[in-house]
C-alpha cells in the first residue's frame, strides 16, 4: 500500500498545483480581481468610460459626471486646470446643447495607468431655424489611472479647433 | 513492475486533467462554444454588430439589415413599435441616402444579455448643390441577446433631435 | 527508496507540462508572442491601428503615418495603387487641414489577416468665416496583416462620396 499511497499523494499534489496555476491565468478570475487584464480588456473598460463620460456630459447628469473623474482630477478645457470633482462640476453646469461624439480612441496601457489620444467633435441644432451643425471638433489627451477596479480619468485636456485660443499645437499628439 | 505501473498511471491522470482544465479555461476554447466570454471579448462582438447593421442600412442590404434583430426583434423609431423581421424590413425600404456613424458605446454585459446605449449621426449631401450635411443625430437604446454566440437586437430605440417628437425626454439614459 | 524516486519523478514531469500547457494558453503570454489572439483581443489592437493613422494623417505626421502600411503597402484613393511607403508618402503631403473620424468598424479576423470594413467623414473650418463643416465622408475598404506582432495596412482603398468619380459603387461592402 505505501508506494500507492507515494504515487497518489504526488498526483493529487500535481492535480492541486495545475489547478492553481489554470485558475490564475484564466481570464475570468483575472476579471473579478483588480489584477491587470489584456490590452483588449482593458481598452474595452476605457472605451465604455469614455461613452458613459460623454452621455453624462451631454444629458447634464453631472453628478455622475464628475464621477469619470479620480477624486482630485484635472480637467483643463484650453483656460487653466480646473482639479477636484466639485470645479469641475461647477465649470460644466453651463454646457450647450446638442452631442458630442468621440473617435479614434489611441490607448497607451501600462498596468493600471494608461494615457489616451482621441477625437471629438458636436452636432447640434439649437438655432432658430433648428439646422444640423457641426459645433466644434477636436482631440482629447488623457491620462488614466484604474483605481479598484474602475479606470477614471486623472487629467483631460481638450483641445477645440473652433477658438484659436484653445486649438491644438502643431506636432502629432499620438504615437 | 507493479510501482512504475502506479506511478505511471498517477501521472496519466495528472496530465489529462490538467490538460482539461487547462483548454477549458482558454480564450479560444470559450470562443468556439456559447459560454459566457470575458466582457472585452462579448463587446467587440457586439461593436461589429452594431457596425454591420449600419454598412446594411446605408447600402440598401435589408435581408442582412433584418437578420441583425431577432426573428421576433423590435424596432422603434419613435412612432410605435415595428415588431418581427419582416415588419422591420418594410420599414427601412425607404431610408433616404447618406450615411449614419455610431459612437459612444455604453454597454453592460450580462451573460447573454446586454444593454447598449450610443450615439449617431447622419452625414448626406443629397441635395441639389451636393452639400455636405448632417442629416440628424441622437442616440439608440438597445436590448441585446446572444443567440448560438451570435449577439442580435431584440430591442433597438431611436431617438432623433431632429424631430421633436422622435427627441430623447430629458435625463441621462446611460449610466 | 526507488518506487519513492518512479512516483516523484512522474509527479515532477507532469507538473512541468501543465505549467507549460497553462503559459503557453494564457492571454499574457499570447500578448508577447506572435501567435493568434482572441477576436477582441485582435480587434483592439486593429482599432488602436486605425486612430494612430488618422492621428498621423491629420496632424501631418507622415513618417509615421507610412509606417502603418506594410513596406509593399498598397493606398487607392479612387485615383489608382499607390504602392510603397515612398509613394503613399508623396501622395498624403498635401492634405488639407482639419480633421478625419472613423466609426462603424466591421472586422472579420483570420490569424494573421484580416479584413475591414468602416465608415470616415471629415470635419474642418478651413474657410475665411471659419464655418465648421463636414467636408466629405465616405468608406474604407482594408486588407491587414500582422506582421511580427503588429497589424498593418496591406491595402485601402478609400470611397469618398463628395465626389463621383471616388463614391462607392451600390452593394454592401460590407457582410
Amino acid at each position: 500500500m505505501k508506494k500507492t499511497t507515494v504515487a497518489l499523494t504526488g498526483v493529487i499534489v500535481g492535480l492541486l498545483v495545475a489547478f492553481l496555476l489554470t485558475v490564475l491565468d484564466s481570464p475570468s478570475s483575472s476579471a473579478q480581481s483588480s489584477q491587470e487584464l489584456s490590452y483588449g480588456e482593458e481598452r474595452a473598460l476605457i472605451e465604455n468610460l469614455q461613452a458613459r463620460y460623454l452621455f453624462a456630459l451631454d444629458f447634464k447628469d453631472h453628478d455622475l459626471y464628475v464621477t469619470t473623474f479620480t477624486p482630485d482630477g484635472i480637467l483643463d478645457v484650453g483656460d487653466g486646470e480646473i482639479v477636484g470633482r466639485e470645479a469641475i462640476k461647477a465649470a460644466v453646469a453651463n454646457m450647450p446643447g446638442g452631442r458630442h461624439h468621440i473617435a479614434n480612441i489611441v490607448l497607451r496601457i501600462d498596468g493600471d495607468r494608461a494615457t489616451g489620444r482621441s477625437s471629438w467633435f458636436h452636432t447640434g441644432n439649437d438655432n432658430p431655424e433648428g439646422r444640423m451643425t457641426i459645433g466644434g471638433f477636436g482631440h482629447y489627451e488623457d491620462d488614466l489611472v484604474k483605481v479598484d477596479g474602475e479606470w477614471l480619468f486623472a487629467r483631460r485636456r481638450i483641445y477645440n479647433e473652433g477658438n484659436e485660443a484653445w486649438a491644438a499645437p502643431p506636432g502629432n499628439p499620438a504615437w
